[in-house]
């Protein structure tokens, strides 16, 4: 049996292991210094479709076909898709599901879906329900401006406290069974919907920076460790301004994250690609999660990793009406 | 070790109970055939909010409070919420969770999401993943029209083949501890992404009809049972045409559905109500499952029943782009 170990921490009966994973990056994304971490990187962000939605949705099915692929499987060895994304009605996952012969579960948690269908893979991996799941989520910078802001035509000038969309798409194949050097998942730590009154939609590295630290402030106080005891801390897409904020918020708790913390958002582009905080989107930690973080656990340059991606909650309706941004990070934790 | 009995369909390995529910409708609901069932009917449908979107999300928060006190719980022993609804970032679910000390997993599957999240709800407690978990979805008419159709100050012509909109939402409390009289869940199956190529927005019915027949015959399959096995066979919402071209459907597979056969969105509303073909909408199963099917497993007058509510998985831009729609349906395995 599972293990709760906290109000919001659960330690597997048996591990979970990664044994197959996919990022596909966007032609901007390609051009930062994940460049090399990338399996792929699209030339047009339309992938030759005649719309952004219809581009995203091929993505991720490209996506799902190589993280199978690369499993060694084939779509009848997959028990479960998990999937979601930014689009209403997380249409990108349901219409690549369509594309599958695989039983699907819709899941929607903003930037934290890559933790949030992890979460609930291992859950399901770990209780018998299943032996492959497919998790899988993204974003499409152009589909995700025209829905949440501005389509880009307009032009609107971009505040210097926002980030940017990531184009790109992550797969991961979780299992029972064990590949050789596969990385597993030992721990998950489910969010709690956190309000700290931000109301800027443009602002979402502070408006989520609350729900990693609480997440994380949570995971560490449950399990009884401290920063020092992972070799990456790596949170989804706060930015540089809000992984700041998460620091002094952490500081606040006698947390002190340094240099084995990272943010995706912060470091999916370099600062000549002007994007002013940097990368935002369920596709910034899912496309960094399933490239660079793998590999390096794989490689065993890491052996701990605690990753936490960070979702903003909020619709343009909320945002009109004038409620603040309820957050919220689901946590994974990860092992060579 | 929970069972994989086929490619959709797992055995519990301990059954999961349900020891709270409840129902909130709406006005019109609540002149409808299910009024002695549902717990309460709000007198208004603004709930005294100024928005539509406002009285959805304070009719969920009401829903999950009153069904986490039918449990004879409070708050703090409810290890996980399950949620989701049909507003764009299931924001009515995201805000609930926000309401509540709990930690949150957002889901969306349309108008599948009450069956969506029993079936995970279920497999994380069989896994030892937590004791309590409260599942909740719903849906407001007016707050789903201005979104996926047209304003209703417009006064748009209905179509005959169209449904109505449930206003109303669900709550279940399901437990790894028994209580007097719980009715229990003891099966799952998860449903594929079907599309006929219905391109109507307006006839949902035979947008879902696919999906049901789709997850209802290959759960007979893999169990090796037939719709005579069982007390009650309930589809979410398909409405009276959708219900009928399911029974053909079922019936060119040599599956009869007869007496046994009832679908949430042809019953919930009376002819004289004028809706067409009946109630739609993620609240219109939801109440209907949380009100009149729970009573009657607990009293025996039900004692093995199927539930597979029904969703389509279509956004108004995938619409407007000319998709066909994708649609789903999960069923749960219900015994008294």
């Amino acid at each position: 049996m599972a293990k709760q170990i906290g109000r919001q921490t659960y330690k597997l009966e048996n591990p979970v292991y990664i044994i197959g994973n996919y990022a596909l990056a966007g032609k901007k994304e390609g051009q930062g210094p994940m460049h090399e971490y990338f399996d792929r990187v699209a030339l047009d962000d339309k992938m030759g479709e005649e719309s952004f939605e219809k581009a995203e949705r091929r993505m991720m099915e490209e996506a799902v076909f190589n993280g199978i692929k690369s499993a060694e499987l084939n779509e009848q060895n997959i028990d479960i898709m998990i999937g979601g994304d930014l689009l209403n009605q997380i249409v990108t996952s349901n219409y690549t599901a369509r594309a599958y012969d695989i039983p699907f579960l819709g899941v929607y948690s903003a930037c934290s879906t890559m933790t949030e269908s992890l979460t609930i893979a291992s859950a399901f991996l770990d209780g018998g329900f299943g032996t492959n799941i497919a998790c899988v989520t993204g974003s499409h910078f152009s589909a995700s401006e025209r829905q949440y802001r501005n389509p880009n035509e307009l032009g609107a000038q971009r505040q210097t406290y926002s980030q940017w969309t990531v184009t790109g798409m992550g797969c991961t194949i979780l299992s029972k069974n064990k590949k050789e050097n596969s990385p597993k998942i030992t721990h998950f730590c489910i969010g709690k919907v956190t309000d700290f009154g931000v109301k800027d939609a443009a602002n979402m590295g502070a408006a989520m920076a609350p729900a990693a630290m609480n997440t994380l402030s949570s995971f560490f106080e449950e399990t009884n460790t401290r920063p020092e005891d992972y070799d990456l801390i790596m949170t989804g897409d706060l930015g540089k301004l809000g992984s700041d904020i998460l620091k002094d918020l952490m500081k606040s708790k006698n947390y002190i994250l340094g240099q084995n913390y990272m943010d995706c958002g912060h470091i999916i582009f370099s600062s000549e690609q002007k994007t002013f905080q940097g990368g935002s989107g369920a596709g910034c930690s899912a496309t960094v999660f399933n490239s660079y973080v793998i590999d390096k656990l794989k490689k065993k340059i890491f052996n701990k990793v605690l990753y936490l991606a960070t979702g903003a909650l909020m619709s343009t309706t909320t945002n009109q009406q004038g409620d603040s941004i309820p957050t919220i990070s689901h946590l994974v934790v990860l092992e060579s």
